[in-house]
Protein backbone atom coordinates (compact mmCIF):
# COMPACT_ATOMS: atom_id res chain seq x y z
CA UNK A 1 0.00 0.00 0.00
CA UNK A 2 1.49 3.39 -1.48
CA UNK A 3 0.10 6.95 -1.65
CA UNK A 4 -0.16 6.27 -5.51
CA UNK A 5 -2.66 3.41 -4.99
CA UNK A 6 -5.17 4.52 -7.50
CA UNK A 7 -2.20 5.12 -9.82
CA UNK A 8 -1.44 1.74 -9.33
CA UNK A 9 -4.91 0.19 -9.91
CA UNK A 10 -4.75 2.20 -12.86
CA UNK A 11 -1.52 0.65 -14.09
CA UNK A 12 -2.71 -2.98 -13.21
CA UNK A 13 -6.24 -2.49 -14.89
CA UNK A 14 -4.53 -1.11 -18.33
CA UNK A 15 -2.30 -3.98 -18.01
CA UNK A 16 -4.82 -6.92 -17.58
CA UNK A 17 -6.49 -4.81 -20.74
CA UNK A 18 -3.08 -4.74 -22.89
CA UNK A 19 -2.65 -8.26 -22.27
CA UNK A 20 -5.88 -9.27 -23.20
CA UNK A 21 -5.63 -7.26 -26.62
CA UNK A 22 -2.12 -9.25 -26.99
CA UNK A 23 -3.49 -12.62 -26.44
CA UNK A 24 -6.55 -12.17 -28.80
CA UNK A 25 -4.37 -11.14 -31.20
CA UNK A 26 -2.02 -14.03 -30.68
CA UNK A 27 -5.29 -16.55 -31.33
CA UNK A 28 -6.86 -14.88 -34.15
CA UNK A 29 -3.29 -15.13 -35.86
CA UNK A 30 -3.62 -18.64 -35.43
CA UNK A 31 -7.25 -18.84 -36.62
CA UNK A 32 -5.83 -17.03 -39.90
CA UNK A 33 -2.57 -19.59 -40.10
CA UNK A 34 -3.98 -22.94 -39.71
CA UNK A 35 -4.01 -25.16 -42.46
CA UNK A 36 -4.64 -28.32 -41.40
CA UNK A 37 -7.90 -30.77 -40.93
CA UNK A 38 -9.55 -28.05 -38.53
CA UNK A 39 -8.92 -25.39 -40.76
CA UNK A 40 -10.43 -26.34 -43.74
CA UNK A 41 -12.69 -24.65 -45.63
CA UNK A 42 -15.94 -25.39 -43.70
CA UNK A 43 -14.73 -23.12 -40.70
CA UNK A 44 -13.85 -19.92 -40.99
CA UNK A 45 -11.30 -18.24 -39.64
CA UNK A 46 -12.67 -17.05 -36.12
CA UNK A 47 -12.81 -13.32 -34.36
CA UNK A 48 -13.44 -12.62 -30.70
CA UNK A 49 -16.67 -11.57 -29.51
CA UNK A 50 -16.41 -8.73 -26.74
CA UNK A 51 -19.76 -8.17 -24.08
CA UNK A 52 -19.48 -5.84 -21.15
CA UNK A 53 -21.12 -6.70 -18.04
CA UNK A 54 -21.25 -4.07 -14.99
CA UNK A 55 -21.60 -5.29 -11.38
CA UNK A 56 -24.35 -4.03 -9.54
CA UNK A 57 -22.18 -3.74 -6.48
CA UNK A 58 -19.64 -2.00 -8.41
CA UNK A 59 -17.23 -2.09 -11.44
CA UNK A 60 -17.63 -5.12 -13.95
CA UNK A 61 -16.10 -6.30 -16.84
CA UNK A 62 -15.70 -7.45 -20.43
CA UNK A 63 -16.01 -11.07 -21.94
CA UNK A 64 -13.89 -12.07 -24.71
CA UNK A 65 -15.29 -15.44 -26.72
CA UNK A 66 -13.89 -16.50 -29.81
CA UNK A 67 -15.79 -19.91 -31.51
CA UNK A 68 -13.47 -20.69 -34.51
CA UNK A 69 -11.63 -23.48 -35.89
CA UNK A 70 -8.75 -24.12 -34.08
CA UNK A 71 -10.55 -22.54 -30.81
CA UNK A 72 -14.03 -24.27 -30.43
CA UNK A 73 -14.07 -22.15 -27.62
CA UNK A 74 -12.08 -19.86 -26.00
CA UNK A 75 -13.13 -16.91 -22.97
CA UNK A 76 -10.86 -14.01 -22.20
CA UNK A 77 -11.94 -12.04 -19.60
CA UNK A 78 -11.08 -8.55 -17.88
CA UNK A 79 -13.04 -7.40 -14.53
CA UNK A 80 -12.30 -4.16 -12.27
CA UNK A 81 -14.77 -4.96 -9.65
CA UNK A 82 -15.38 -3.01 -5.95
CA UNK A 83 -17.43 -4.01 -3.00
CA UNK A 84 -17.15 -5.36 0.34
CA UNK A 85 -16.82 -9.09 1.37
CA UNK A 86 -20.18 -10.47 2.75
CA UNK A 87 -19.72 -11.69 6.46
CA UNK A 88 -18.85 -15.37 5.40
CA UNK A 89 -16.03 -14.49 3.38
CA UNK A 90 -14.12 -11.92 5.27
CA UNK A 91 -12.29 -14.42 7.93
CA UNK A 92 -10.80 -16.17 4.79
CA UNK A 93 -9.20 -12.99 2.94
CA UNK A 94 -6.27 -11.12 3.93
CA UNK A 95 -6.76 -8.04 5.71
CA UNK A 96 -10.62 -8.25 5.11
CA UNK A 97 -11.34 -8.76 8.80
CA UNK A 98 -9.97 -5.01 9.70
CA UNK A 99 -12.46 -3.52 6.95
CA UNK A 100 -14.71 -5.61 4.31
CA UNK A 101 -13.88 -2.82 1.19
CA UNK A 102 -12.28 -4.68 -1.38
CA UNK A 103 -10.52 -4.05 -4.85
CA UNK A 104 -10.14 -6.12 -7.84
CA UNK A 105 -9.29 -6.14 -11.26
CA UNK A 106 -7.83 -9.22 -13.36
CA UNK A 107 -7.48 -11.05 -16.58
CA UNK A 108 -8.87 -14.49 -17.13
CA UNK A 109 -8.52 -16.95 -19.65
CA UNK A 110 -9.53 -20.52 -20.36
CA UNK A 111 -9.03 -22.37 -24.48
CA UNK A 112 -10.98 -25.19 -25.23
CA UNK A 113 -9.44 -26.11 -28.53
CA UNK A 114 -11.06 -27.92 -31.34
CA UNK A 115 -8.51 -30.38 -32.12
CA UNK A 116 -7.26 -33.09 -29.24
CA UNK A 117 -3.92 -32.79 -30.35
CA UNK A 118 -3.78 -29.19 -29.14
CA UNK A 119 -3.81 -28.53 -25.28
CA UNK A 120 -6.58 -26.80 -22.97
CA UNK A 121 -5.11 -23.86 -21.17
CA UNK A 122 -5.72 -21.84 -18.24
CA UNK A 123 -4.32 -18.40 -17.50
CA UNK A 124 -5.32 -15.57 -14.77
CA UNK A 125 -3.44 -12.79 -13.36
CA UNK A 126 -5.14 -10.33 -11.02
CA UNK A 127 -4.31 -7.75 -8.07
CA UNK A 128 -6.07 -7.74 -5.73
CA UNK A 129 -6.45 -4.68 -2.75
CA UNK A 130 -7.88 -4.91 0.69
CA UNK A 131 -6.68 -2.89 4.19
CA UNK A 132 -3.65 -5.51 2.05
CA UNK A 133 -3.03 -5.31 -1.42
CA UNK A 134 -1.44 -8.27 -3.43
CA UNK A 135 -0.93 -10.32 -6.93
CA UNK A 136 -2.00 -13.72 -7.87
CA UNK A 137 -2.56 -15.93 -10.92
CA UNK A 138 -0.41 -18.61 -13.06
CA UNK A 139 -1.13 -20.30 -15.96
CA UNK A 140 -1.57 -24.19 -16.17
CA UNK A 141 -1.61 -26.82 -19.28
CA UNK A 142 -3.86 -29.42 -19.91
CA UNK A 143 -3.15 -31.71 -22.76
CA UNK A 144 -5.44 -34.90 -23.86
CA UNK A 145 -2.36 -37.00 -25.27
CA UNK A 146 0.79 -34.92 -23.14
CA UNK A 147 3.96 -34.21 -25.09
CA UNK A 148 7.14 -34.01 -23.14
CA UNK A 149 8.76 -31.16 -25.24
CA UNK A 150 5.77 -29.27 -24.44
CA UNK A 151 5.85 -29.73 -21.22
CA UNK A 152 9.26 -28.57 -21.06
CA UNK A 153 8.73 -25.61 -23.01
CA UNK A 154 5.48 -24.12 -20.89
CA UNK A 155 7.51 -25.12 -17.57
CA UNK A 156 10.59 -23.37 -18.86
CA UNK A 157 8.80 -20.67 -20.28
CA UNK A 158 7.62 -19.88 -16.35
CA UNK A 159 10.74 -20.83 -14.85
CA UNK A 160 12.43 -17.98 -16.98
CA UNK A 161 10.12 -15.90 -15.95
CA UNK A 162 10.21 -16.27 -12.46
CA UNK A 163 14.00 -17.16 -12.13
CA UNK A 164 14.61 -13.43 -13.31
CA UNK A 165 12.66 -12.27 -10.12
CA UNK A 166 13.31 -14.52 -7.04
CA UNK A 167 15.34 -17.87 -7.47
CA UNK A 168 12.89 -20.06 -5.09
CA UNK A 169 9.70 -18.63 -6.87
CA UNK A 170 9.68 -21.51 -9.71
CA UNK A 171 9.74 -24.46 -7.38
CA UNK A 172 7.63 -22.87 -4.71
CA UNK A 173 4.57 -21.93 -7.34
CA UNK A 174 4.86 -25.20 -10.08
CA UNK A 175 4.56 -27.41 -6.49
CA UNK A 176 1.59 -24.47 -5.49
CA UNK A 177 0.50 -25.21 -9.04
CA UNK A 178 0.78 -29.12 -8.87
CA UNK A 179 -1.31 -29.46 -5.41
CA UNK A 180 -4.05 -26.54 -6.75
CA UNK A 181 -4.64 -28.67 -9.76
CA UNK A 182 -5.36 -31.87 -8.40
CA UNK A 183 -8.38 -33.91 -8.70
CA UNK A 184 -8.91 -36.35 -5.27
CA UNK A 185 -11.79 -37.89 -6.14
CA UNK A 186 -9.99 -39.04 -9.19
CA UNK A 187 -6.72 -39.18 -7.92
CA UNK A 188 -5.48 -37.49 -11.01
CA UNK A 189 -3.52 -34.14 -11.60
CA UNK A 190 -5.83 -32.05 -14.06
CA UNK A 191 -3.07 -31.46 -16.57
CA UNK A 192 0.58 -30.88 -16.64
CA UNK A 193 0.86 -28.45 -14.68
CA UNK A 194 2.46 -24.57 -14.93
CA UNK A 195 2.59 -22.28 -11.78
CA UNK A 196 0.43 -20.37 -9.33
CA UNK A 197 0.89 -18.10 -6.73
CA UNK A 198 -1.13 -15.85 -4.92
CA UNK A 199 -0.94 -12.98 -1.87
CA UNK A 200 2.34 -12.19 -3.82
CA UNK A 201 3.20 -8.90 -1.33
CA UNK A 202 6.70 -8.96 -1.36
CA UNK A 203 6.90 -5.29 -0.20
CA UNK A 204 7.98 -4.33 -3.49
CA UNK A 205 4.62 -3.48 -5.20
CA UNK A 206 6.80 -2.38 -8.66
CA UNK A 207 8.78 -5.85 -8.39
CA UNK A 208 5.60 -7.65 -7.81
CA UNK A 209 3.27 -5.88 -10.68
CA UNK A 210 6.62 -6.82 -13.10
CA UNK A 211 6.60 -10.13 -12.16
CA UNK A 212 2.81 -10.18 -12.82
CA UNK A 213 3.23 -8.46 -16.22
CA UNK A 214 6.35 -11.19 -16.99
CA UNK A 215 4.20 -14.20 -16.19
CA UNK A 216 1.52 -12.92 -18.96
CA UNK A 217 3.91 -12.37 -21.55
CA UNK A 218 5.24 -15.51 -20.90
CA UNK A 219 1.85 -17.01 -21.53
CA UNK A 220 1.16 -14.83 -24.44
CA UNK A 221 4.47 -16.10 -26.24
CA UNK A 222 4.37 -19.97 -25.22
CA UNK A 223 1.07 -21.02 -25.57
CA UNK A 224 0.56 -20.36 -29.16
CA UNK A 225 3.71 -21.61 -29.98
CA UNK A 226 2.51 -24.70 -28.81
CA UNK A 227 -0.96 -24.78 -30.73
CA UNK A 228 1.17 -23.87 -33.52
CA UNK A 229 3.17 -26.98 -33.26
CA UNK A 230 0.26 -28.90 -33.55
CA UNK A 231 -3.08 -27.49 -34.51
CA UNK A 232 -2.63 -29.06 -38.18
CA UNK A 233 -1.80 -32.52 -37.42
CA UNK A 234 -4.85 -35.25 -38.07
CA UNK A 235 -6.97 -36.60 -35.66
CA UNK A 236 -9.82 -39.21 -35.02
CA UNK A 237 -12.99 -39.92 -33.43
CA UNK A 238 -10.96 -42.02 -30.72
CA UNK A 239 -8.87 -38.44 -30.20
CA UNK A 240 -12.20 -36.52 -30.29
CA UNK A 241 -13.37 -38.90 -27.37
CA UNK A 242 -10.80 -38.89 -24.91
CA UNK A 243 -10.57 -35.16 -25.40
CA UNK A 244 -14.16 -35.02 -24.43
CA UNK A 245 -13.91 -36.90 -21.60
CA UNK A 246 -10.95 -35.18 -20.37
CA UNK A 247 -12.84 -31.86 -20.71
CA UNK A 248 -15.67 -33.74 -18.19
CA UNK A 249 -12.63 -33.83 -15.50
CA UNK A 250 -12.19 -30.13 -16.13
CA UNK A 251 -15.40 -29.31 -15.32
CA UNK A 252 -15.43 -31.83 -12.28
CA UNK A 253 -12.34 -29.61 -11.13
CA UNK A 254 -13.75 -25.88 -11.88
CA UNK A 255 -17.06 -26.60 -10.17
CA UNK A 256 -16.18 -29.01 -6.94
CA UNK A 257 -12.53 -27.75 -6.53
CA UNK A 258 -11.90 -23.82 -8.33
CA UNK A 259 -11.77 -21.43 -5.53
CA UNK A 260 -12.37 -18.44 -7.90
CA UNK A 261 -15.52 -20.38 -9.39
CA UNK A 262 -16.81 -21.46 -6.28
CA UNK A 263 -15.92 -17.32 -4.88
CA UNK A 264 -17.19 -15.64 -8.18
CA UNK A 265 -20.90 -17.88 -7.69
CA UNK A 266 -21.22 -17.37 -4.41
CA UNK A 267 -20.38 -13.91 -4.27
CA UNK A 268 -23.03 -12.69 -7.19
CA UNK A 269 -20.52 -12.40 -10.14
CA UNK A 270 -21.38 -12.76 -13.35
CA UNK A 271 -22.15 -16.07 -14.04
CA UNK A 272 -21.75 -16.31 -17.35
CA UNK A 273 -18.00 -15.01 -17.17
CA UNK A 274 -17.29 -17.52 -14.45
CA UNK A 275 -18.58 -20.38 -16.38
CA UNK A 276 -16.79 -19.52 -19.86
CA UNK A 277 -14.29 -21.58 -18.40
CA UNK A 278 -16.77 -24.60 -19.10
CA UNK A 279 -15.81 -26.82 -22.44
CA UNK A 280 -17.94 -26.07 -25.29
CA UNK A 281 -18.89 -30.24 -25.50
CA UNK A 282 -18.11 -32.68 -22.59
CA UNK A 283 -18.39 -36.06 -21.54
CA UNK A 284 -19.10 -38.85 -19.24
CA UNK A 285 -19.37 -41.64 -21.23
CA UNK B 1 -34.79 -47.84 16.88
CA UNK B 2 -35.96 -51.08 18.00
CA UNK B 3 -34.94 -54.12 19.26
CA UNK B 4 -35.25 -55.52 15.77
CA UNK B 5 -32.82 -53.07 14.04
CA UNK B 6 -30.92 -56.09 12.56
CA UNK B 7 -34.21 -57.52 10.73
CA UNK B 8 -35.42 -53.86 9.80
CA UNK B 9 -31.94 -52.85 7.88
CA UNK B 10 -32.53 -56.55 6.13
CA UNK B 11 -35.33 -55.63 4.82
CA UNK B 12 -34.95 -51.83 3.59
CA UNK B 13 -31.70 -53.84 1.68
CA UNK B 14 -34.32 -56.25 0.30
CA UNK B 15 -36.61 -53.55 -0.74
CA UNK B 16 -33.93 -51.49 -2.35
CA UNK B 17 -32.52 -54.41 -4.31
CA UNK B 18 -36.51 -55.88 -5.62
CA UNK B 19 -36.96 -52.13 -6.44
CA UNK B 20 -33.59 -52.03 -8.70
CA UNK B 21 -34.52 -54.86 -10.55
CA UNK B 22 -38.31 -53.84 -11.24
CA UNK B 23 -37.13 -50.51 -12.59
CA UNK B 24 -34.16 -52.41 -14.77
CA UNK B 25 -36.84 -54.76 -16.03
CA UNK B 26 -39.04 -51.86 -16.91
CA UNK B 27 -36.95 -49.53 -18.69
CA UNK B 28 -35.10 -52.90 -20.31
CA UNK B 29 -38.69 -53.39 -21.77
CA UNK B 30 -38.89 -49.88 -23.33
CA UNK B 31 -35.32 -50.49 -24.92
CA UNK B 32 -37.04 -53.78 -26.96
CA UNK B 33 -40.85 -51.52 -27.33
CA UNK B 34 -39.34 -48.56 -29.00
CA UNK B 35 -40.00 -48.03 -32.89
CA UNK B 36 -39.61 -44.81 -33.18
CA UNK B 37 -36.23 -42.59 -34.45
CA UNK B 38 -33.97 -43.97 -31.57
CA UNK B 39 -35.11 -47.45 -32.01
CA UNK B 40 -33.90 -48.16 -35.36
CA UNK B 41 -31.75 -50.45 -36.66
CA UNK B 42 -28.55 -49.06 -36.19
CA UNK B 43 -28.76 -49.42 -32.59
CA UNK B 44 -29.64 -52.76 -30.24
CA UNK B 45 -31.87 -52.53 -27.25
CA UNK B 46 -30.04 -51.60 -24.44
CA UNK B 47 -29.52 -54.25 -21.10
CA UNK B 48 -27.98 -53.31 -17.74
CA UNK B 49 -24.12 -54.44 -16.92
CA UNK B 50 -23.66 -54.77 -13.05
CA UNK B 51 -20.76 -54.30 -11.56
CA UNK B 52 -19.62 -54.47 -7.45
CA UNK B 53 -17.94 -52.39 -5.61
CA UNK B 54 -16.60 -52.62 -1.76
CA UNK B 55 -15.82 -49.83 0.17
CA UNK B 56 -12.59 -50.19 2.19
CA UNK B 57 -14.61 -48.96 5.63
CA UNK B 58 -17.25 -51.60 5.12
CA UNK B 59 -19.77 -52.68 2.68
CA UNK B 60 -20.14 -52.06 -1.05
CA UNK B 61 -22.65 -51.66 -3.28
CA UNK B 62 -23.87 -52.79 -6.73
CA UNK B 63 -23.91 -49.92 -9.84
CA UNK B 64 -25.79 -51.15 -12.82
CA UNK B 65 -25.34 -49.21 -15.88
CA UNK B 66 -26.95 -49.54 -19.61
CA UNK B 67 -26.30 -47.27 -22.62
CA UNK B 68 -28.97 -48.28 -24.93
CA UNK B 69 -31.14 -46.76 -27.71
CA UNK B 70 -33.66 -45.12 -25.50
CA UNK B 71 -31.79 -44.66 -22.47
CA UNK B 72 -28.01 -43.09 -23.94
CA UNK B 73 -26.63 -43.32 -20.14
CA UNK B 74 -28.80 -44.60 -16.95
CA UNK B 75 -27.37 -46.25 -13.54
CA UNK B 76 -29.26 -47.52 -11.18
CA UNK B 77 -27.16 -47.74 -7.85
CA UNK B 78 -27.31 -49.72 -4.55
CA UNK B 79 -25.40 -49.75 -1.82
CA UNK B 80 -25.38 -50.66 1.93
CA UNK B 81 -22.42 -49.27 3.65
CA UNK B 82 -21.42 -48.43 7.57
CA UNK B 83 -18.42 -46.47 9.25
CA UNK B 84 -18.28 -43.53 11.46
CA UNK B 85 -18.55 -40.22 10.33
CA UNK B 86 -15.43 -37.92 10.36
CA UNK B 87 -15.24 -35.32 12.74
CA UNK B 88 -16.24 -32.72 10.53
CA UNK B 89 -19.38 -34.15 9.30
CA UNK B 90 -20.53 -35.49 12.73
CA UNK B 91 -22.42 -32.26 13.35
CA UNK B 92 -24.34 -32.23 10.10
CA UNK B 93 -25.60 -35.60 11.25
CA UNK B 94 -28.31 -36.20 13.27
CA UNK B 95 -27.38 -38.62 16.29
CA UNK B 96 -23.83 -38.51 14.87
CA UNK B 97 -22.57 -36.47 17.67
CA UNK B 98 -22.59 -38.80 20.02
CA UNK B 99 -21.74 -42.11 18.33
CA UNK B 100 -19.67 -40.99 14.76
CA UNK B 101 -20.91 -44.84 13.65
CA UNK B 102 -23.40 -45.16 10.67
CA UNK B 103 -25.16 -47.52 8.92
CA UNK B 104 -26.98 -46.25 5.47
CA UNK B 105 -28.06 -48.40 2.63
CA UNK B 106 -30.40 -46.89 -0.37
CA UNK B 107 -30.62 -47.01 -3.89
CA UNK B 108 -30.27 -43.52 -6.50
CA UNK B 109 -31.12 -43.37 -9.95
CA UNK B 110 -30.02 -40.80 -13.05
CA UNK B 111 -31.56 -41.19 -16.14
CA UNK B 112 -30.27 -39.43 -19.53
CA UNK B 113 -32.52 -40.63 -22.12
CA UNK B 114 -31.36 -40.42 -25.53
CA UNK B 115 -34.21 -38.67 -26.97
CA UNK B 116 -34.58 -34.51 -26.21
CA UNK B 117 -38.32 -35.52 -26.04
CA UNK B 118 -37.94 -37.89 -23.20
CA UNK B 119 -37.31 -36.14 -19.47
CA UNK B 120 -34.24 -36.50 -17.57
CA UNK B 121 -35.22 -38.20 -14.57
CA UNK B 122 -33.91 -38.79 -10.91
CA UNK B 123 -35.05 -40.96 -7.78
CA UNK B 124 -32.95 -41.78 -4.58
CA UNK B 125 -34.47 -43.47 -1.18
CA UNK B 126 -32.41 -44.45 1.70
CA UNK B 127 -32.58 -46.07 5.16
CA UNK B 128 -30.03 -44.21 7.45
CA UNK B 129 -28.48 -45.55 11.22
CA UNK B 130 -26.77 -43.39 13.67
CA UNK B 131 -27.91 -43.40 17.27
CA UNK B 132 -31.28 -42.27 15.22
CA UNK B 133 -32.68 -43.44 12.28
CA UNK B 134 -34.54 -42.45 9.40
CA UNK B 135 -35.60 -42.31 5.95
CA UNK B 136 -35.10 -40.07 2.93
CA UNK B 137 -35.36 -39.72 -0.53
CA UNK B 138 -37.66 -38.48 -3.68
CA UNK B 139 -37.59 -38.28 -7.12
CA UNK B 140 -37.79 -35.58 -9.55
CA UNK B 141 -38.45 -34.58 -13.27
CA UNK B 142 -36.02 -32.54 -15.99
CA UNK B 143 -37.95 -32.48 -18.93
CA UNK B 144 -36.22 -30.72 -21.92
CA UNK B 145 -38.92 -29.39 -23.31
CA UNK B 146 -41.93 -29.47 -20.39
CA UNK B 147 -45.00 -31.04 -20.81
CA UNK B 148 -48.25 -29.94 -18.97
CA UNK B 149 -49.70 -33.00 -19.18
CA UNK B 150 -45.97 -34.97 -18.01
CA UNK B 151 -45.82 -32.92 -14.73
CA UNK B 152 -49.40 -33.34 -13.37
CA UNK B 153 -48.87 -37.21 -13.94
CA UNK B 154 -45.21 -37.45 -12.60
CA UNK B 155 -46.95 -34.67 -9.05
CA UNK B 156 -49.94 -37.12 -9.35
CA UNK B 157 -48.37 -40.04 -8.83
CA UNK B 158 -45.85 -38.72 -5.92
CA UNK B 159 -49.17 -36.69 -4.65
CA UNK B 160 -50.82 -40.02 -4.40
CA UNK B 161 -48.05 -42.04 -3.01
CA UNK B 162 -48.01 -39.03 -0.06
CA UNK B 163 -51.96 -38.78 1.12
CA UNK B 164 -51.92 -42.57 1.59
CA UNK B 165 -49.78 -41.46 4.79
CA UNK B 166 -50.16 -37.88 5.64
CA UNK B 167 -52.13 -34.96 3.95
CA UNK B 168 -49.68 -32.38 4.60
CA UNK B 169 -46.44 -34.75 3.01
CA UNK B 170 -46.58 -34.08 -0.48
CA UNK B 171 -47.40 -30.31 -0.28
CA UNK B 172 -44.43 -30.32 2.09
CA UNK B 173 -41.94 -32.77 0.44
CA UNK B 174 -43.17 -30.70 -3.34
CA UNK B 175 -41.73 -27.81 -1.51
CA UNK B 176 -38.58 -29.38 -0.29
CA UNK B 177 -37.97 -30.84 -3.88
CA UNK B 178 -38.38 -27.07 -5.39
CA UNK B 179 -36.11 -25.45 -2.72
CA UNK B 180 -33.32 -28.34 -3.34
CA UNK B 181 -33.27 -28.66 -6.86
CA UNK B 182 -32.73 -24.43 -7.32
CA UNK B 183 -29.40 -23.70 -9.16
CA UNK B 184 -28.90 -19.42 -7.87
CA UNK B 185 -26.41 -18.84 -10.30
CA UNK B 186 -28.74 -19.43 -12.72
CA UNK B 187 -31.78 -18.40 -10.87
CA UNK B 188 -34.10 -21.15 -12.69
CA UNK B 189 -35.08 -24.23 -11.45
CA UNK B 190 -33.40 -27.84 -12.65
CA UNK B 191 -36.63 -29.17 -14.02
CA UNK B 192 -40.29 -29.34 -12.60
CA UNK B 193 -39.59 -30.68 -9.53
CA UNK B 194 -41.28 -33.88 -7.81
CA UNK B 195 -40.88 -34.47 -3.91
CA UNK B 196 -37.66 -34.85 -2.03
CA UNK B 197 -38.08 -36.00 1.93
CA UNK B 198 -34.94 -36.71 4.65
CA UNK B 199 -35.32 -37.37 8.25
CA UNK B 200 -38.37 -38.67 8.05
CA UNK B 201 -38.93 -40.52 11.55
CA UNK B 202 -42.27 -40.52 12.64
CA UNK B 203 -42.19 -42.72 15.64
CA UNK B 204 -43.64 -45.53 13.68
CA UNK B 205 -40.87 -47.33 11.27
CA UNK B 206 -43.29 -49.37 9.34
CA UNK B 207 -45.21 -46.60 7.79
CA UNK B 208 -42.10 -44.42 7.10
CA UNK B 209 -40.70 -47.95 5.53
CA UNK B 210 -44.12 -48.62 4.15
CA UNK B 211 -44.05 -44.73 2.71
CA UNK B 212 -40.56 -44.97 1.27
CA UNK B 213 -41.87 -48.33 -0.51
CA UNK B 214 -44.35 -46.75 -1.99
CA UNK B 215 -42.62 -43.54 -3.35
CA UNK B 216 -40.39 -46.11 -5.16
CA UNK B 217 -43.10 -47.81 -6.38
CA UNK B 218 -44.75 -44.66 -8.07
CA UNK B 219 -41.71 -43.77 -9.64
CA UNK B 220 -41.47 -47.01 -11.11
CA UNK B 221 -44.57 -46.55 -12.61
CA UNK B 222 -44.27 -43.21 -13.97
CA UNK B 223 -41.33 -42.74 -15.19
CA UNK B 224 -41.80 -45.73 -17.73
CA UNK B 225 -44.88 -44.58 -18.46
CA UNK B 226 -43.54 -40.79 -19.70
CA UNK B 227 -40.51 -42.20 -21.21
CA UNK B 228 -43.41 -44.28 -23.65
CA UNK B 229 -45.44 -41.10 -24.24
CA UNK B 230 -42.47 -39.87 -26.17
CA UNK B 231 -39.61 -42.15 -27.00
CA UNK B 232 -41.07 -42.69 -30.60
CA UNK B 233 -41.10 -38.87 -31.30
CA UNK B 234 -39.06 -37.47 -33.83
CA UNK B 235 -36.08 -34.40 -32.87
CA UNK B 236 -33.62 -32.94 -34.65
CA UNK B 237 -30.68 -31.08 -34.04
CA UNK B 238 -31.95 -28.15 -32.63
CA UNK B 239 -33.85 -30.45 -29.54
CA UNK B 240 -30.44 -32.05 -29.65
CA UNK B 241 -28.26 -28.93 -28.72
CA UNK B 242 -31.14 -27.70 -26.24
CA UNK B 243 -30.75 -31.42 -24.13
CA UNK B 244 -27.10 -30.95 -24.27
CA UNK B 245 -27.44 -27.30 -22.49
CA UNK B 246 -30.20 -29.25 -20.01
CA UNK B 247 -27.64 -31.46 -19.56
CA UNK B 248 -24.86 -28.85 -19.09
CA UNK B 249 -27.17 -27.06 -15.79
CA UNK B 250 -27.67 -30.65 -14.36
CA UNK B 251 -23.75 -31.41 -14.04
CA UNK B 252 -23.69 -27.84 -12.67
CA UNK B 253 -26.46 -28.46 -10.27
CA UNK B 254 -24.83 -31.96 -9.39
CA UNK B 255 -21.04 -30.79 -8.95
CA UNK B 256 -22.05 -27.20 -7.09
CA UNK B 257 -25.33 -27.74 -5.19
CA UNK B 258 -25.75 -31.87 -4.87
CA UNK B 259 -25.22 -32.71 -1.05
CA UNK B 260 -25.15 -36.41 -2.03
CA UNK B 261 -22.66 -35.98 -4.71
CA UNK B 262 -20.42 -33.95 -2.03
CA UNK B 263 -21.21 -35.90 0.89
CA UNK B 264 -20.16 -39.10 -1.74
CA UNK B 265 -16.70 -37.55 -2.51
CA UNK B 266 -15.72 -35.49 0.73
CA UNK B 267 -16.16 -39.36 2.50
CA UNK B 268 -14.10 -41.25 0.19
CA UNK B 269 -17.46 -42.65 -1.71
CA UNK B 270 -17.09 -44.48 -5.00
CA UNK B 271 -16.24 -42.16 -7.53
CA UNK B 272 -17.85 -43.86 -10.51
CA UNK B 273 -20.71 -45.31 -8.65
CA UNK B 274 -21.21 -40.87 -7.29
CA UNK B 275 -20.76 -39.44 -10.59
CA UNK B 276 -22.81 -41.86 -12.79
CA UNK B 277 -25.73 -38.93 -12.41
CA UNK B 278 -23.71 -37.21 -15.07
CA UNK B 279 -24.69 -36.99 -18.91
CA UNK B 280 -22.61 -38.86 -21.35
CA UNK B 281 -22.47 -35.73 -23.29
CA UNK B 282 -23.15 -32.19 -22.47
CA UNK B 283 -22.57 -28.85 -23.94
CA UNK B 284 -21.67 -24.98 -22.87
CA UNK B 285 -21.57 -23.66 -26.01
Amino acid sequence: MTENIETQKERATNWFTQLRDEICAAFEACEDDVTGPNGSSELAAGRFERSEWDRPEGGGGVMSVMRGRVFEKVGVNVSAVHGEFSEQFRAQIPGAEEDPRFWASGISLVAHPRSPKVPIAHMNTRMIVTTKGWFGGGGDLTPVFPIDADTTDFHGAFKSACDAFDPGYYDKFKKWCDEYFYLPHRGEARGVGGIFYDNLESGDWEKDFDFTQTVGSAFRDIYPEIIRRHMDEKWDEADRQAQLIKRGRYVEFNLIHDRGTKFGLMTGGNTEAILMSLPPLAAWP
